[in-house]
């Protein structure tokens, strides 16, 4: 896994220079000089931190693959899953964890305590979990009003109760001004990994039907809208949502589900190409068959952004066997927050660790992985 | 516990004023006006967060009894130990997570990142369950050098491996210069409770021993050193430690060890009282007992702190059945990071919810709960 996310990366449009139609990343680096290269750092030629390194993309895996991962050591690390599964006492659990810096804390359909609670609950549910216990980290701002903590607070609380978890443990630390950005919040989840389920990356194969639950990108443009002041026509909201609901209904069908993602920084892009990378396969998307919302597209439109790599926060994308398919799609399209589901391609024994689309035209792309993403601090 | 805190908090010398010889808490806020009070918001008489409410004080119990709990709802939370306990899977857990903003990154005896992994090791471990999992996320300051984030990444690495507990899940977020400070680390970590293992404040029963595992105040003076460019005499190294081999060999002798605390934030002074406040129970200190080292004793008589509330990171209390505090002293001054272990006190059928210390001349005098943290990001 390692060597495959080295290898996407270290070329300057993802390895993929050669391949006609593929989409240059602007403001890519040049080719980096491997003479100094070690590792775990320096990392190419950043010798500082940069936004990208928090985008989700390739700088993000760069960062885990050559970094994190060698420091830590262990292999559950580097399979690089929204969550790790684990084994404990004779329990299977899920644990993940992720910190929110999502600016401004609120925008429509959400804030960054709803975020905060969903977000985590729904990278335990890529493996199949129910989450069933949250801790929660808080890093204030001095200064910061202590309303705005309360009603982040309550919206956690009230985001938990949803979804049938539990914040059990906390911690509270406090920067001077100007050290931080009102509030950062992180949360970390446990949950049970049930019988017979063993969901991860690696596990797509040729012949997988790839499945999305929902319209995409609507996170991103929310606060996008927010952020710069814009408006695209009707109000866009936040999908921010907890998906083991919907997961549940999926297992209830089959509990053979190969691969599930929740396509947040870097958007659905990134997600199937990290899925791609992970299990060495390759996947053809139909463009068309991707649900994306009016309000998305005009503002990606006027914005020069790629719906395709926009962040999304209620939504997932799944690979299910194709004798499965029918029946898990029936089963999403029942569930609320799975009502517009839809097949958009397939995983196929063909360029492998690449994604590719088939455009509305009739041509094909490569889809990259993006190498920073588009819209910093989007969660 | 929610009413002993608020109780215990908002006099203005932490509802101890009338008794001779309470120290008074250096600019402490007028007293409180209780018309405007509603739950929970806004806290007392700040309606911003203030560097206290992250100092592990009178204040920050506080926002965690009128803010967080009543948001967060649930008993486990309420119960306000340094980790949880939670039943999932048959298996009964512990699990905790601290953020971790100390300043500078790198001190004597250690630095951000091995801090980050011993701290949540050390939280569980008061719970009595040894650390098997840890998550970790990181919130790096755009500039932050890679050589930096690897220096920390490798320490968090070794201190897993020392610590016998693997990270296996993590996340990277970047924030915009001037919103962060270098890096910021959250673990949260998970670990089994050994069966018959039942510790938590609520337990501390009159009769019980108090123990101290070795020698106080030397993370918050080897922090102070560096911070101030301050010397004193020989450098004072952080006793930064992981404390779940300890607590293995203190349970072999019982399992029935009643309270474990690790006196971090508010050091020894905010531990016991947390004690004293969540059972109801008196506690009595011989202060000649407490060791302290000339060099920090030194250290504080220079700036005017009080030994008693100096952050540790790699010391415990102990509250112990008097009839099995010979044999449990015992085997902790057999453990290298227990060999300065001392009997410092003993829980009491009196003045419940306050702790008193005989002092080195023959009196007593109070040992108030603080209501920030003498060094602002300790940890």
């Amino acid at each position: 896994m390692a060597d495959t996310t080295t290898g996407t990366a270290t070329g300057t449009t993802t390895g993929t220079a050669s391949v006609p139609g593929t989409a240059t990343v602007p403001g890519a680096a040049p080719a980096p000089d491997f003479s100094g290269w070690s590792c775990p750092v320096p990392l190419r030629d950043h010798p500082r931190v940069v936004m990208g390194h928090g985008g989700g993309g390739a700088m993000s895996a760069e960062l885990v693959a050559n970094l994190f991962a060698p420091a830590f050591g262990g292999a559950t690390l580097a399979a690089l899953a929204d969550s790790a599964t684990v084994d404990l006492g004779g329990a299977r659990l899920a644990f993940s964890t992720d910190s929110y810096v999502v600016r401004p804390l609120f925008f429509p359909g959400g804030c960054i305590g709803d975020l905060a609670v969903n977000g985590t609950v729904n990278d335990l549910a890529m493996s199949g979990a129910r989450a069933a216990y949250l801790s929660c980290g808080f890093i204030l701002e001095e200064g910061v009003e202590t309303a705005v903590v309360g009603r982040i607070a309550e919206t956690m609380g009230a985001a938990a109760r949803a979804a049938g978890v539990e914040i059990v443990t906390g911690d509270t630390k406090v920067v001077e001004s100007g050290r931080g950005d009102g509030v950062y919040v992180n949360t970390a989840g446990i949950g049970l990994v049930p019988a017979g389920v063993d969901i991860r990356p690696q596990r797509a194969v040729p012949g997988d039907v790839v499945i999305v639950s929902g319209e995409i990108g609507l996170h991103g443009v929310a606060i996008m809208s927010v952020r710069e002041g814009l408006e695209f026509g009707a109000r866009v909201e936040s999908d921010c949502a907890a998906l083991g609901g919907l997961v549940g209904a999926m297992l209830a069908v089959t509990p053979d589900i190969h691969v599930l993602r929740d396509p947040t920084r870097g958007g659905l892009g990134a997600a199937v190409n990290e899925i791609a990378a992970a299990a060495g396969v390759g996947v053809a998307l139909r463009e068309r068959a991707i649900p994306v919302p009016d309000q998305v597209a005009s503002a990606c439109a006027i914005l020069g952004l790629d719906p395709m790599y926009v962040a999304n926060e209620g939504k997932l994308v799944a690979f299910v066997p194709r004798d499965q398919a029918d029946a898990v799609l029936a089963a999403m399209r029942a569930h609320p927050l799975g009502a517009r589901a839809a097949v958009v391609g397939e995983c196929v024994d063909d360029h492998h660790g690449m994604v590719v689309t088939r455009t509305a035209f009739g041509g094909t792309r490569v889809v990259d992985l993006p190498l920073g993403e588009q819209l910093p601090r989007i969660c």
